[in-house]
């Protein structure tokens, strides 16, 4: 699927989940998604919350494997980990899914969220995807 | 700290982090924390989702780290892992957080994530948090 | 399976598995599994090493799925978590490992690592193992 | 440091570290670290066991932190995550430790992997080492 696609996926399927990031590029095994700005993702000290980067490389792989696999909105996530590796500032980041495996009923990748600006990194993830039967 | 003082400490601190969660219970090396069903929680299938059950956990987490040390605004969550275990129906949930070490510049803990009813494990997460030198 | 069953089960599936470690308790959803001291297992500064409590965490995992499920050798470790808590003592360790989900194709537990009279924590480990479809 | 400067720096310290495995390659942020083929770290099926990857992506994230700041024996690592992904071949396989973030107190990493030919990731692993104070 395409980032379009995607989204009026999302719209369809999940449409809470539309708007508050944006997929800015899809390569073979990866994908990127930038989490723009807001005041509402922000913790005290006026950096970006460690709940938001959660919720930011959980959201990057799940469109991943959409982009590689098609609408599965049932796909759920078994586990993820993340270190936070550095304070990020009050601006945007970009987090990187990479796929490490695509199996029969396991999906695995890593994400690593740096700086929108391509600078250091600030966060670095492993998420596992469970995948319905049908997939 | 109490659960009264902690909610006073947050809505000087970080007004945004209160009222989405309530402590239930401040034991000596434990403590419980609600999360109140919420349509905005929800994900597809109706059940809560994996980043409100993050949020939780580290909240959670965060919360007993208040309630041991007193007011440690910058405490701050160096890693979480978390396995989903079971969905989790449309209802309330509860977290309970439990320290395993508070060292100097450590303190490390495990949080489950029950049905607020006390039935099934719907997640487990460990999370590590990074203490400030004024400790 | 009781311990002796466990035992006699590795020495015809994986013979090189037995004797390091020694079955102490099997309870309902919980299994004990002590570390005796060796020199083998030190690393500089006299201390248990890594990879040797990273080894009993997921020997207990895999026991306690023995005990509950009877002899399943194909079951394998699909992700493990440790943190590592305080530098354990020249001494004998035990790991509890307790099982969180025991689903058709996942279990889940974690496993806390003591020293084994007793004392201060020394590891906490979350293991996921995958079984085989026979189960 | 060198390999070899790492390979005398061992002898010095931790001699039964010795010998398991082979530093094959040092880059600017990364460490290839090879584990020959051996009867001892096999499991039944013939593969190489979970706990020797763990141990192989631990000393692979070591050697790098040696490689990177010189001779610090008493880095210890506080946190490991492996994700197994594939039943490695009865075969050498090679790790690659990827430097994510080296501040005062903490080193983070991850560490993908592979038959030592270049083929399928094997296993994935993030590591975090408390490096001593006077590093």
């Amino acid at each position: 699927m395409t980032a379009d696609e995607i989204d009026r996926f999302l719209a369809e399927t999940f449409p809470q989940a539309r708007g508050w990031t944006r997929i800015t590029a899809i390569r073979e095994e990866e994908l990127d998604l930038t989490l723009p700005f807001s005041e509402e993702n922000l913790r005290p000290g006026g950096t970006v919350s460690g709940p938001a980067l959660m919720a930011l490389a959980d959201t990057a792989m799940y469109y991943l494997l959409l982009a590689k696999l098609g609408p599965v909105a049932l796909a759920v996530t078994t586990s993820l980990h993340i270190n936070f590796l550095r304070r990020p500032p009050a601006a945007d980041v970009m987090a990187t899914a990479r796929l490490l495996k695509l199996g029969a009923k396991l999906a695995v990748g890593d994400v690593l969220i740096r700086t929108a600006d391509g600078g250091a990194i600030v966060a670095h993830a492993s998420v596992t995807y469970a995948l319905p039967p049908a997939t």
